[in-house]
Formats: C-alpha cells, structure tokens, sequence
C-alpha cells in the first residue's frame, strides 16, 4: 500500500497526540502543523517539539497566528481562566470563556492553505464533542460545512482533488481518546492540557485540567503528569 | 433607522474602496479589517490608511497574517509576477499563480473571529467574480458556503444572531465597480490595484493594472494614478 501524506493540526494536547499516533498506525504519512497564537498555555509548543521527536516527521511547521489582536477569549486575552468549576455530571449550557472566537476555523484555514501548498488532501485535527458539547466549532455539522466551503474555495477542491477535513475522535469521549492512546503507546509525560500553566506545570483546577485527570482515572491509569 | 455596524475587509484596491463608501451610503457603520500578509504589494496597506481618512471610521485594525511562511503564490512567494498575460476577450482556463491558496478563508475567517468579538453580524467584502472567474475563493457558491460554516463554528451563530457574509458586487464587472465609486465621490487616487508596484508606484502590466486601466477606460474617465 502506497502511503498517504496528511497533515495534522497538533497542539500538545492529548487529543491531537493521540491522533499522531493514530494516522501513523493507518498508514498516513504525517505533516504537523501547529500555531503560536498568543496563547495563555504557550508552553505547549515546545511540548509538541518534544512529543513529535518520538515519530519520523518530514515537517513540522510552525505557524504564527495572530489572535492576541483580536481577543474576546481567556486564552488570549486578560480574562481569568475559570477554576474548580467543571462539573462533568452536570454539562454547562453555555459556552465557555475559553473559547476562542473562530480559532478552529482560522487553524484549518491554515491548515487548507498549507495543504493546498503541499498537494495533500486529508487534513486530521483533533476535535471532540463528548466533552466540549458547548464548543461551536467541534461539533461534526460544523466540520461537515467546513469541508464544503474548503472544496468550493480552493483549487484543489474545484480541480477535483478533494480536501477532507478528517475529525475521527469526534465523537469520542477523553477517556476513549486515552484509551487508544495507551494502546499505541503515547507517551502522555510529554503531552500538556492545561489553560494556564506555571513554569510548564499544570494547574490541576482548569477545566481543561479536570477533564484529562478523569480521562486516566476512568482508564484505571495514573496520568503521568505533574500538577501544582 | 438605527445604523448597523458593519466590518469591511478592505485592501486598499478599488474593489473594497468603492464598498466602503457603498456600505456607508447604504447606512451601516464601518468597522474596518486589513491584512499585513507578507504581500509584494505590502504599500497597500499605507494606500488603505490614507484613503480611509476620508472617511469617518470607528476602527481600522491591521492584522498580520502569516502567508509567507506558506508560500505557493505569486504574491507571497518568489515567483514572477506575469505581465502582459491578461487578455479579457478570453477568459483562462487556468487558476492564475497570483492565486494566493485559501487567502479569502484566512481572512473572512479572521473576520469572523473580530466581529464576533465586536458582536458584528454583517461582514462585506469586495469579491467580484466578473473580471476573476478562476479565483474559487470569490465564487458565490464559496460566499455562501463560508457563511454557513461560519454560523455553525460560531458563539453568534448558534445563538441566533447570524453572520451575513455580504459580497454585494459579486456579479458586477470591475468597469461597474467603478461608475459605482464615480457616483460616491471615491477619491481613487489614492487607490491601488497593482500586484507589482515599484516605490508605490503601479507598473500598468500585470492583470491587475490592466483590468483597472480597462475600467476606467469603459467609463470613459481618467484613472487618477500613475503607472511607470
């Protein structure tokens, strides 16, 4: 089987480590792009660094991507990153202060850009709705629109080369991403999910910090992580 | 009547400068987006900052957008500009290289992004299909694809104050751009269209020159600016 290029979206988390292992294991060939956005958790680009040394990567590309102008979110703006205040048994109805206005929609316009430029056609980002359900741009209809508008606005997509903006954890749950993970050895010490890192230590309070925490409990695995 | 705001992508070319004054004779209160995308014709964006200040403008935020380190384009990348290329009596076949890939996605994505941090539902820009049928990304079929993945991957569209993404001049040619403008006063001397300018000024071959120089020539007025 001949391999096929794709490029990936990662930034350090758990979901889009676990998705590098993941394409590797069905045969693609990984591009990595990744984005320093004036990002509360900055960190985590140099945790990518260091997470993709353990593959055979022929780029990754770093791009800048200029949301600290634009703001309107906790990440990247003075906002306070809520803590302590993710109840899991208890889905929040609205939508949190950590979302970024767009910011998935500007990562894969990137990403339609970079992989137009490179002739690749599947694109593979990260995304989950099982514990983000109040995250607009995770949710499978929006990835669907998304890959439309892509086809329709690119040559590639009106040469006939279709784009496909793959998402296949996206109805999984944290814990069912780790699971896999663990099954393709992911080294998860040089992964990062927290909003607001100290010094590269994690907050251990942030939601996103609760949320990794129950995901290696309910594999019955230690995360092998610190927290503060 | 209430004005309504509205956010403009403008670049400094005729297209968008005849929107500005467009959307203001219409009622709606500009908000303004530039991009600084490592452009050859990067005087464009002082060519947009001194046009707009014949206007009374709320906000014109000139963001940086990272094309250089994607490459692929003529305008972004160190391939040739064509000159003397464009003849309109027959229309390519062939996707121009001053196809910049996924451009009007970057930036009508970096839109979204800024109105719904300003909470701006009307989005303009001047994309005409007319004298560019081979640039996918200002096809209506895009326009209204983008919109509607811009209402699925947003706070404002999933709570019901939808994003119109609004190229009123799709379907005109750029000679009717131009009686449009004639009509609002547009100062176009201080207007720029070329994709090759040398110290600010247009060199008069590229397709850009020689669809403007056209324009103006079916309206049977002078164009304002200098060509070597």
């Amino acid at each position: 089987m001949t391999k096929r290029n794709a490029l990936i979206l990662m930034s350090g988390g758990i979901d889009s480590s676990t998705l590098l292992a993941y394409i590797i294991d069905k045969g693609f060939t990984p591009y990595i792009l990744s984005f320093d956005y004036s990002q509360r958790n900055k960190v985590e680009i140099e945790k990518v660094k260091e997470f993709v040394k353990d593959y055979d990567i022929k780029m990754h590309k770093i791009l800048k991507a200029n949301f600290g102008d634009i703001g309107g979110s906790a990440l990247t703006d003075n906002i306070e990153v809520p803590k302590d205040a993710f109840d899991a048994s208890s889905p929040e109805d609205e939508i949190p202060v950590t979302y970024v206005p767009a910011r998935n929609t500007i990562f894969l316009s990137y990403a339609v850009a970079v992989a137009e430029t490179l002739k690749i056609q599947d694109i593979f980002f990260g995304a989950h709705i099982y514990d983000y359900s109040n995250y607009p741009d995770c949710r499978p209809e929006y990835i669907e629109a998304f890959e439309k508008m892509a086809n329709l606005g690119t040559e590639m997509g009106v040469t006939g080369k279709k784009i496909s903006i793959n998402a296949p954890f996206v109805k999984m749950s944290k814990a069912d991403i780790v699971k896999i993970g663990l099954g393709l050895n992911v080294d998860y010490s040089k992964t990062l999910s927290c909003y607001d890192p100290s010094e590269g230590v994690s907050c251990g309070h942030c939601d996103a910090c609760i949320i990794r925490k129950k995901a290696f409990e309910e594999n019955g695995v230690q995360d092998p992580i610190k927290y503060l």
